[in-house]
């Protein structure tokens, strides 16, 4: 067992013996989602203030919206969601590199078949120039999309990793 | 603005007023990525012993691996990472519904042209009858996967939502 298998044994042991919130509902209870980056700097429950039970967390790398389409989809659909909280971040990795450059990292460290794998997948890494911009851009992909109702309060924010502050773009 | 937005604000407020973790690095601490589901009963930091800059967290409908290739991709290959613990959980969403439900419910709440639009993006909800297995299935994609190396460690665990404990299956 690897060091971090072990920690998380050790620390699911601890967690479960203080608790006490087993009949939580399903359905997120505030009826929201919020969707992030996987950021190993963002703790979305203290950072967002996010009671478990309260809201879907969807993470992938720089809260790409296109990516999260289809949990976005599930949540609304079938377990009632209403409202939409869009967090990038900051220091984002996203905003470093281009899809070629990815696609030249696979090459160099995994070979030609991974790329290969690459390309039958149509995989587009979906990386940003620019922050304020990609949340923008973000907000105006799910407003336009025929699967998220024009119902929907949809709002775009960024995570500052340096001071811990979350502050409102759109 | 709305009740939930208010929230984020006064949240950020409080949590940033005591942020001393500025100056974490980008790539994880400790070169692992966890992915999981969006569901809202689950606090991954928590109930995984996650520390602030440790590790990548990935989260989508159902913790799929399919779903997540392309931030485990970046994790891996931009970031770092060696490791993956991949969480499934008890009384998943996932696990109550096929992809035909979801486009029933599709077409019945947004209409036609929203139909349209899963069926141009191809879009495969993901849903799994079993849950054990499910976790075995999405390990094995990831070993199958050249995108994946071969040195990974990955390990696959259920997150019981009923009593806050996280136990190994493969």
């Amino acid at each position: 067992m690897s060091a971090i298998q072990k920690n998380v044994e050790a620390s699911s042991e601890k967690y479960s013996t203080s608790f006490t919130k087993g009949d939580l509902a399903l359905p997120p209870a505030k009826k929201y989602l919020v969707l992030t980056c996987m950021d190993a700097r963002i703790d979305p429950a203290a950072a967002f203030g996010i009671e478990l039970g309260d809201a879907h967390v969807i993470r992938n790398a720089g809260a790409s919206a296109v990516d999260a389409l289809r949990s976005i989809v599930i949540s609304e659909q079938l377990l009632g969601t209403t409202e939409i909280v869009l967090v990038k971040h900051t220091g984002c990795g996203m905003l470093t590199f281009k899809n070629e450059d990815a696609y030249a990292a696979v090459e160099k460290s995994l070979g030609a078949e991974a790329v290969q794998e690459l390309h039958a997948k149509h995989l587009d890494f979906l990386p940003f120039p620019q922050l304020e911009k990609a949340v923008e851009d973000d907000v105006e992909f799910l407003k336009a999309s025929k699967l998220v109702p024009d119902s929907f309060a949809i709002s775009g924010w960024v995570y500052e990793v340096e001071t811990g502050k979350t502050r409102r773009v759109v």
